[in-house]
């Protein structure tokens, strides 16, 4: 009796939960979220309900115009801009503290930052002899450490997610990879720093999705986003087809639906931007 | 006539070359060799001609003692040991230029150094929440930049190599990896910071077997030795069934053998200890 009278206040308090969160429309935070394939997401989960709130990171809330504006045209508390620099593991952790005080849980984390070239700075390398330890390092602490740290932090707030009836019974984390990650399917060499960075982050996330899809109801998957028309592909689309040059809305329209319909049974995949499964 | 003739002239040039080589049965090097299975390629390698000729580097030759001890065993020139750090690029370059002004090419790299737990500095990791940017960052740089920058600087000595008639008739690296790099195989977690940096190992390995491969007669393979008894893996032994255990000496053993018989359509392949072919 006393079992079961525990479990029943328990019970409640987890429909009450449910229900403020539920009334939320859910918690879903954009990583990388100034420009892009992140601030598109943001922009598509704010118009698909009136009820969801997001939270979109960027390394310079104030000069990142765009997640203003969207900010401007919708309702107070449904969009906040937080403060995230990867590199930067304070930024992370005082932005999942924001969170938690401000909405208590996370139902979707999408880590989109990525680095591929910065003038004088990075350049995807075209042979062996221009591969420098210092875009190797950089590469990886972006691409790799940066989203593993992230997830890390905000952790405890998808696991509260994972507990509500919001959305789809789990929480879900879905980190940008890229097809030239897959190992298998490297055919052209090339990229080493940013292939290599990605291909890290493919096991990162296969690793930490082992734990937290059996620990905390989270399930972590990557996706593939194709060729998109963004400031990060456009030194490199001179050679891609134009019907294979995607635009924004048209690759996060498909991964929102890969994300709407994923599966606990998905956890630890790596989808292209049309559902197919990649090989690592 | 003329082409001819200066084809022919090339030929006896390359005779020559390949006979010098061939008194010397070819160059070796060994990265990471003061000891574990480092140590144990350099004495086999060693011990199964009286002409090969080994360059084993280490952090510190001074103090490398079974190095010293197998270089007193053997006739003089047979073993060279060389300071090499592969966090500190320039040890690498000037190891480069050692070995091209007394050997004057490679035939084989063994890329053999890898970080898994310093106490107090590096730990693999039970759980994300003990997941450190400082330890993903330094298995990063010892475990995947280190060995390929070592394949960047010993390139043109490889392709000099891979032009002689000594051995298989084409020039290999073969990198240490691990199973636990495998994403596929990946079904237990942890371990994020070395599993992650070995991954990238496999996409670089790879990445640089495309362009080697096809301009420089250079092929690269990735070694999975098993549970070998070194000081690597000593604190993690205790639940490894006896028989899956191996010593040095047997994995090494097995690891000659697949480097005697790998084929130039092997490029890019990761093999385990019995030769099975390890999924990415």
């Amino acid at each position: 009796m006393w079992r079961g009278g525990a479990m029943a206040r328990l019970a409640v308090a987890a429909r009450a939960f449910s229900a403020s969160a539920s009334a939320g429309g859910g918690v879903a935070m954009v990583q990388g979220a100034s420009r892009g394939i992140g601030l598109e997401f943001v922009r598509q989960l704010l118009r698909r309900s009136d009820q969801g709130r997001v939270v979109a990171t960027c390394r310079a809330p104030a000069s990142a115009a765009e997640l203003q504006k969207l900010k401007e045209e919708h309702a107070p508390g449904r969009l906040t801009v937080l403060p995230l620099d990867v590199t930067d593991e304070s930024t992370i952790e005082a932005t999942a503290a924001s969170i938690a005080e401000t909405h208590g849980s996370l139902n979707l984390l999408i880590n989109s930052t990525g680095i591929l070239s910065i003038p004088n700075v990075i350049q995807p390398e075209t042979t062996l002899s221009k591969v420098q330890k210092s875009s190797l390092l950089l590469a990886y602490e972006v691409n790799a450490v940066g989203p593993i740290l992230v997830i890390k932090h905000m952790r405890p707030l998808l696991k509260v997610g994972g507990r509500s009836e919001t959305g789809r019974g789990f929480s879900l984390v879905a980190n940008m990879s890229a097809r030239v990650s897959s190992i298998g399917d490297n055919g052209l060499g090339g990229w080493h720093s940013y292939r290599a960075s990605k291909t890290a982050l493919n096991q990162l996330t296969k690793t930490a999705s082992i734990e937290l899809g059996r620990k905390d109801n989270i399930a972590c998957i990557l996706l593939h986003p194709g060729t998109v028309d963004t400031d990060l592909s456009r030194p490199f689309q001179r050679n891609v087809p134009k019907d294979k040059l995607f635009t924004r809305e048209f690759s996060v329209q498909k991964h929102l639906s890969i994300i709407d319909n994923v599966k606990k049974s998905d956890n630890g995949k790596f989808f292209a931007w049309d559902g197919q499964e990649i090989p690592w």
